[in-house]
C-alpha cells in the first residue's frame, strides 16, 4: 500500500509538472490585470442578446501593448485585453459591484492563433485560475469579434 | 495702440506666470490618472441620496500611494484618489459610459490640509481643467468622508 501511495504520488507530481511543460498550448492567466490600464465598462443586463453568459458590470483592462493597439487600431504580438465580469448588485437606487462571474481574455500571437486571425481567447470562471471556460479553441469567441475586423477584431475602444 | 497691445500683452503674460506662482494653493489637476489603478465602480441612479451631483457611474482609480494606502487603511502624504463620474446611458438591455460629468479629487497632504484631517479635496467639471467645483475648501466633502475616520476618510477599498 505504501509502495502504491509512493508511486502514485510520483504520478500526480509528474503530471503537475507535465501539465506546466504541456502548458505551452494553454493561454496563461493574465496576472497582475487588476493594476493594467481600465480602457472601459458596460453592465448587461437580463434581455440583452449577450446575457448569457455576460450578464453583470464588466471592466475591460488593457496591457501595454494592447493599450498601445487600441491607439492605433493595430495590435501587436503579446497585446492582453481582459473582460472582467461582476454581478451587478442592486444597493436602493445604485448598483454596485458584486462577487466575480468570470474573466474572459484575448491575446494577441500571430503565429499561434494563426486559425483565429491572430487572436486566442481563453476564460476563467469566478476567481478560479483552474476552471477554463474556452473549448473551442476561440472559435466561437472569434465568430463574434469578426464584426470588429477593421479594428483588428477588439470591440472596446480607448476614451480620454 | 501698439503699445496699449504689447504692454497688455506682457499683463497677460504676467497673469498667465503669476497663476502658475500662485498656483500653490489650488490643488492640481490629477494628470494620467486615466492610467492609474482601477480600484472599484458603482452606478448611482435616480432617487439616490448622491444623485445630486453624482448620478451617473462612477469609476475611482487609484495613484501608487493611495494603491499602498488602500491595502493598509493609511495613506501617506502623495496619495490622490480620483472619483470619476461619467453618465450612465441605457443601449437596449445595457447601460454604457457617456460623456464625463465631472471629476472629484482627494489628495493627502497632512500640512497644507490639516483642517480636513489632511486631505484636500478639489473638483472639475466634464473635461475641463479650469471649471473647478469645490468652493468651500472641501469642508463639505470631508463632513460625508468623516463617516470612514477609521479608514482614513476613504470610502472606496481595494478589491482583487
Amino acid at each position: 500500500m505504501k509502495r502504491f501511495l509512493a508511486k502514485n504520488a510520483c504520478f500526480v507530481t509528474l503530471l503537475a509538472l507535465s501539465g506546466t511543460a504541456l502548458g505551452a498550448d494553454l493561454i496563461d492567466y493574465p496576472d497582475g490585470y487588476r493594476l493594467w490600464a481600465h480602457v472601459k465598462s458596460m453592465t448587461i443586463h437580463k434581455g440583452h442578446p449577450l446575457e448569457n453568459p455576460f450578464l453583470g458590470v464588466h471592466h475591460v483592462y488593457a496591457n501595454d501593448r494592447a493599450l498601445a493597439g487600441l491607439k492605433s487600431n493595430s495590435f501587436k504580438d503579446g497585446s492582453v485585453l481582459v473582460f472582467d465580469l461582476l454581478q451587478n448588485q442592486d444597493a436602493g437606487h445604485a448598483s454596485v459591484e458584486g462577487k466575480r462571474v468570470l474573466i474572459g481574455i484575448m491575446v494577441k500571437d500571430s503565429q499561434r492563433f494563426s486559425k483565429t486571425d491572430g487572436w486566442g481567447y481563453e476564460g476563467w470562471a469566478g476567481n478560479s485560475r483552474a476552471k477554463r471556460l474556452v473549448n473551442d479553441g476561440g472559435a466561437s469567441c472569434h465568430g463574434c469579434h469578426t464584426q470588429q475586423k477593421e479594428r483588428d477584431f477588439v470591440f472596446s475602444q480607448w476614451r480620454d
